[in-house]
Parts: C-alpha cells; sequence; structure tokens
C-alpha cells in the first residue's frame, strides 16, 4: 500500500515498477510519460511490435492479445482522436475499455486528488491512458500509481505516442528513417508535436530543417538541445528555400491567436497553406504529414496525391497504440 | 488514398463500395443512407436476416458473429434510444464500439470538417454509425469513405434504420405487411420518420390514412410520390373517421412549439392523445405504434393492452440493427 | 407486457422477477434496490460469491462467465466511480457496457418518464444499474422492469452496493464481523453510506460508535431502530474517547455547507481530520475506511499505514459488483 516510486532504470530513461514480477519483454510494466524515456533499440523493438501488429490487423483484423485486460482512458481534457486510438487499440486486441471522458462532473469535481483518483481506477483496470491538462500530470499519476500510465499529453509538456507515431510513419513511407531531411512547418514554437517528433528524431542520421514565422520558431533550447547531439539544423521562414531537398514535410497549424497583430498572421498565413502548386515543386516521394486537425494548413485539393500521408498517419497511430498496449502488459 | 467516390448500383437505388473484394452476400460494402436505396427484395432480405437476429437473442443472448469488429458510434447529437440500440446491436453480435458522443467538445470544435474526421475514425473502425443535425451529412461522409456508414439520423433529411424497425414492427406484429391499412397520426409535416414510413410501405399493397391538424399534414410533394406509386391514400383530420379500418396506427408527437397560436394548439391536443376509450373503438388486433420517446400522446393506461407495440417496437429496432451490421460487413 | 409488478418473497425482504423461469441459485433475478432486502444468509453467500470472483480476478484477470450479457449503466447524475467499477465488474466477467452518462441531453431532456426509459434499455441489456438524484427512482424503475434494477444510488436514499462492499471489507481485512467495534466518524446525518451500512452491520454482532459534532448526529429513527434490534450504540463529540477500543473506524466528510455558522464548522472540523499522530494512539490492526472521494479528512501521510484500507475498499467493491451481477443474471 506504500507509494510506489519510480526508480531509473540502468540507462536513466526508462522508468520500470517494482511490481516483483519478473520483466516480460521490453516496456514491460513501465509507464510511457515522455519520449525523452526511450533510446534507439527501444524505438526499434516498437516499432518491430507496431509493425506486426498492423501485420495482423490487416489479416483478421481483431485478435485476443489482450483478451481480458481492462484499459482506463482518464482524460481531463475531450481529444476524439487519441482517445478513439486507444480505444481502438484494445479493442482489437481483445481488451475493453473503461472510458472516463466528463472528469469535470466527476469526483475531480467534488476535489478529489489526481492521485487518489488513480489510485481508484487502478483498483479496476489494468493500465491508465492519461490526458490532462497540466504540464507534469503523467509524471505526478505515475509516481502513485502500480498500475502502467501511458502519458497521451499532459499541456504544453509531453505527447509521447503522437512522436511515436510520427516517427513510426516516417519509417513505413520511406522504409528507414536515417539519411532523411525532415522539414518541420508552421507553429514550432507552441507545437508539443514537433519538439516530441525533433526530440525523437535526433536518435537517428538526419537532418531537420525548421520553418515558420518569426514569432513561432522552434525554441533555442531545444536547437541547442539538438545541435549538443550533432543533428544538422536550419532555419527559415521560406518553404521553398528547403522544399527541394525535403523528404519528410510535417506541416502543423498556425493559429491566428498566436499574433498580436493581425497584419502580421494575414501577411504569414498563405505561406503555410499546402497546396498542389507547392506539392509540384516537391519531391515525387516526399511524405506529407501533418497531426490533425487540420483547418486549411493542407488545401484538400491534395488529399488525393499519393504523398498526403496523414491518413495513413492515424492508422499507423492506432499500430503503435496497440505495441505499447501490448508491450506494458508484457505481452508483446 | 483518392476519396472512393460512390457509384450506382444497377438498379439505381443502392450505393456500393469499390473495395476491390467480392460481393459477400447483400449490402455488403454498401452504405445504408436513404430508405430510397431498397427495393422489395431488399426488405425481405433484411428481414429475414433480422428475423434470425431475433431468434438467436432469444436463444443464446449474444453470439459472436462480428467479433473483432469495431463499430464507431459518431453522434453530432445526442440520441441514447438510436446509439444505445447501435451499441447493444454489435455487442450481442461479439464486436465492440468506440462511442463518440461528445462532439462538441472534440476535433469538430477545433474546426475539422466532417470528411476529415470520417477518415479519421475509418482508420480504426470497421464500420461508421452517423448521428448529424444536417441534411446531407450522410450522403457527404459517405462519399469519402472506405467503410460502410450507416445513417442514424440526418437532421429533417433520412432515418432509415428507424423506417427499416417500423416495417419490421408491422410484418412480425400482423404476420405480413400487404393489405395493411397504416393510419398515422400527429405530426406528420415535420416528422422525418413517418416520410421514411411511408416511402417503405409503398413498396407494399397497403392503404394509408393522414390524422393531423392542418397546419401539420404530409407534405404534398410525398402525397403526390406515393400517388405516382398507385398507393391508396386518405387524408383526415379526425382519427374517429379511419380508426375503425385501422390495422396499424402509427402516433407522432404534435409538438406545441409548432403552433404560432397557442389556441391553436389547444383546440386539437385532444384529439391526438390515444387513451383506452380510443382502443376500445379499435379493431381488437390492431397495432399500435410510436418512435418514441412519447411525452402524453399515448396514455400510460394502454401499455397493458396488448396492442401497445411500441416497447417491443424498441426491441425489433435492435434486431433490425443487428441485421444491417451483420449484412454490411458481409457476415450475415 | 403488462408492467409486471413485484411480488414480495417469503421473508418479505426481497423481490423476485415473475420471469416464468426457475430460480437458478440466490439473487437470480432479482432487484437490488435496498440494504433491507438482505438476510444474513443473502450477505454470507454475496461474500462467498466476491471472495470467489477476488480469487479468479487475482488469478486470470478476466475470465468469461458472463460473456455476451449486456449491462446498462444508466446514470442520472454522474460518479465516475461507481459507475467504473460497475464497468470493470462487467467485463472481468466477459461482458459488455452501454454507458448512458449524459441523461441531460438525451430522451429524458425530451421529457420521457424513467418507467419508458427504462422499458426501453431492458430491450437492450441483461441487467440495468441505475443511479437517480431523487429517493425511490430505484424501486420505480424495479416496478415497470423486467431485467433487474441494481441501485447504484437514488438521492438520500439508498446506495446498497456501497453498503455492500464497505461490509466486505471489514470481513476481508479482519476476518471476521462477529465481534468487532465500529466507530463512524464526520457527517452521520445526511451520509446515507452510514446509514446503509450501520443497518447492514445490524445483522451481526458488533457494536457502534458514533462520532459526529452536534449538529450532524445519526438520526434519532437510525439509533432506536437499531436499539429495537439490540445493536450497541455510544455516540459522542469526541474520536479520543474510542479510538483505543476502535476496530473499524469509517470516515466520512464534514461538509462545510452543512453549517450555517462558519465558526461553528471552523471549531469542529480538526477534530476530524485523520493523521499519523491519531492513528499512533489507535489499535494496531485497526481497519481505516472511507467511501472516498476525501478532500482532506485523511491526511494523505496515512496512505502508507499498511491500516489505510481505503484504496484496498475500493478493490473489494468491484468484487461484490462482479458477484451481484453474477448472481441477478443466474451463473455465481
Amino acid at each position: 500500500m506504500t507509494p510506489t516510486l519510480l526508480t531509473n532504470s540502468r540507462n536513466g530513461r526508462t522508468n520500470h515498477l517494482p511490481f516483483g514480477e519478473k520483466r516480460d519483454g521490453p516496456l514491460f510494466n513501465q509507464h510511457i510519460l515522455s519520449v525523452k524515456q526511450f533510446a534507439h533499440h527501444d524505438l526499434e523493438q516498437i516499432f518491430a511490435v507496431a509493425d506486426e501488429m498492423r501485420m495482423m490487423v490487416e489479416r483478421v483484423g481483431s485478435f485476443d492479445l489482450l483478451k481480458g485486460k481492462v484499459l482506463a482512458v482518464l482524460f481531463y481534457e475531450p481529444s476524439t482522436r487519441t482517445s478513439s486510438s486507444f480505444i481502438a487499440a484494445i479493442q482489437r486486441l481483445g481488451g475493453s475499455v473503461i472510458p472516463i471522458n466528463e472528469v469535470k462532473y466527476s469526483s475531480v469535481a467534488k476535489g478529489e486528488s489526481l492521485p487518489d483518483t488513480i489510485r481508484t481506477l487502478e483498483a479496476y483496470a489494468d493500465v491508465i491512458v492519461l490526458r490532462h491538462p497540466e504540464t507534469g500530470a503523467a509524471e505526478l499519476a505515475a509516481k502513485y500509481a502500480r498500475k502502467p500510465i501511458i502519458n497521451a499529453g499532459d499541456g504544453v509538456g509531453e505527447h509521447p505516442t503522437q512522436a511515436l507515431l510520427d516517427l513510426f510513419t516516417i519509417l513505413k513511407e520511406r522504409g528507414k528513417i536515417d539519411g532523411a531531411t525532415v522539414t518541420m512547418l508552421g507553429d514550432l514554437k507552441y507545437g508539443r508535436t514537433v519538439h516530441s517528433l525533433a526530440r525523437l528524431l535526433s536518435l537517428y542520421n538526419v537532418k531537420l530543417n525548421y520553418v515558420a514565422p518569426d514569432l513561432l520558431k522552434m525554441p533555442r533550447e531545444l536547437v541547442q538541445e539538438l545541435h549538443a547531439r550533432y543533428i544538422a539544423q536550419s532555419e527559415t521562414n521560406s518553404l521553398e528555400e528547403v522544399l527541394g531537398e525535403t523528404d519528410v514535410l510535417y506541416v502543423t497549424r498556425v493559429q491566428k491567436e498566436r499574433f498580436a497583430n493581425l497584419d502580421e498572421y494575414e501577411a504569414v498565413k498563405n505561406s503555410y497553406v499546402i497546396t498542389p502548386e507547392i506539392l509540384a515543386r516537391a519531391k515525387s516521394d516526399m511524405v506529407l504529414m501533418h497531426p490533425l486537425p487540420r483547418v486549411g494548413e493542407i488545401s484538400e485539393a491534395v488529399d488525393s496525391d499519393p504523398r498526403a500521408a496523414y491518413f495513413r498517419q492515424v492508422e499507423y497511430g492506432m499500430y503503435v497504440r496497440m505495441a505499447l498496449l501490448a508491450m506494458v502488459l508484457g505481452k508483446a
């Protein structure tokens, strides 16, 4: 009954849970909290399992690997895409779901602390997926949990499963990650998605281009962090400058609300919309990605282009989440 | 990756999806969008499967015909009855559910288009049930979907599964549909339910009576459409006039809000409430139906009358939805 | 089709449903409405089944005892803890769930009566768990239902499954219930939890201490009811007076809102917070319980004390609900 404190594993990046059970495969009984916990070989293992999941789903749709396992989906803020992805993932593995979406009306509304909510849910569920508006919430939850916690986004903090699915998409669409020139476009300042993805990419041999308005540039600390890892990075306001060499174009949304001056927004917004004309000047095998939802950043006329990978990206996400669920439950 | 455009099948009524898979039974891989897509023999097939479903549920409760299949229930407006019916239907067939009820808080709130939401969900699910406040939404969704879409109501447009369950109820309660005199009562102007049911009934040899206040009469276009199909129709303000010959009495709600003048409402409202006294003058084997929820249109004193079929109607609905799910997934 | 009226069974406490099926084990086809319906031997049977459930969950996690059974979870007011517990319970038994949490947006919002909603849901589900803000709602529902209704709280009325899990917790933590001195602390006036638990405890050989501010004392009627059953009861404002003899300390929340005069609240509030200092003066094997959520009544510093049983209590709750579901469905 004592709160289970996390201990760092030998590589200093992963957390494991002292369940007293013996380890059963990589990530078994571990929390998924941050992209920072993964080494290169962790990613290889996750993607190998995700690829098995893909093949099984294509062949049989669903199978009973996690039959009888219960996933609690605890979302303190709504995200249909992410919660649906996890729900489909556990169900295609034969498990079931306790969905908790209306936290505002629940025990929490009565003032219950996150640790108490977690210790309640782990009495019912085998694994908990947590979405929370506050940075650090997932780590706090993990500090008290005896069951694995998967961070599905905590404020401006981390969203590790999104970064993993982004990387898996690059791997599946290109065949390999090494050697890729990845251009990130749009709001690179506030987007936790691109931050996490850049960190994961730094475990590979890649080149990164950042294309953003001055106001929304990649944070200096992150650029320096990656520079220290010998990642080649370049920065520009103009997609045209780097489009020709781009293997992967990762588009994010530029929100009007980020601009104090509306004229400034009007001046830049069209530079960041992907149209068939722009694609005509891109590599014929470029991979065009977007974390979705999109609201105009990619023209619908682009959807039929074979390079448009964003809906396949959604599907890859389900396979990655299936892999993570199977691995933390020791069934991969 | 190109959006899959629907093509009309040979009879010009049904839509099929160019999946590249061979057809596996009627309705396989088809969308269920409108009652207009069904020919008489389609209905016979649906009702035959629904009847098998009924027998299986009565015998074993649930069975694994759709084990491993995932249904996304995407409701842009709430409808406990309809969503619960589909959820029970897929679960009694061994499948599972991604429930999406809070669309207002989700990606859609962030401005995502219906086609994008559909293309996201079909990465997770095998079939999508859609409820939407706007007419034409289901058709728009189907235009982009590679997985079957079932329309669970789109604004004042269609609600085909309701009409199918209404017809199945008549079939099961009477033994046959041909030869029935069906009287529709209440708000015949705005009720999509009665419009869809009337269209389906026109595939049979029936007589239709419309009983409504002047303000809420059956639309002229629909009356003419059915007239062109040689359906005998009569219209009156008074239930008494046609009660004696009625085999099926289909009651709908007369909403106060439809009347500009409250006196007008007060004048008519009592003519449209079914009481034991009214039933005493009806055929002894009449079938009394209501799409529910009711709010006073049928007195609770009538519930114990064997002719009151509205709660059995709810149950028939589950069988029809089980049949549709099995058929579009090629497992009927 | 006539509404099924409940008849009293021979002991005048339990309700059974005239399904025409033969009885299959205790509680088969019965509603769970009130703790008053249980005799001592009923509790023994429930706890024996709950203990089997616990052993099975510890051994295999889930199993298919209720495979194919569908539970409708109909909550007219939110309670994450209780609904999650029932959802986990049916899923760990292989069954599935129709969750209905947003009643305010649903048919009910359109004015549907509870009996109509129940008669609709029982067309889909095998058993219905009902939470409702109005006292008597569960009994009303049961009056119309042909499927078993489980009361998950109706206003200030009953919450029988909470009382059963509380009692099961005492049994499992102490090994037996007889001989226990149980001290109830906090708001004993408005807490339906302590009322129901006290009634159940009166079926055993126990001593009850009530520790509450004057304003929130145990209701006189209940004290007299238990007195008539020869239960030893004592009442005080001071926990210290009875702490030393206490085997089970059941803590509830003292809500500021109950006090007209805030000074009065300030004067008492600290007497009712459990800290390590208080525990230091308690029996070394005392069982510390709380129905949760807690908001300060028990210091978090107490969580690591082996006597803190409140998170285990949550888990016992799942086993009790698994037992009840299996029993009313005739599968225990």
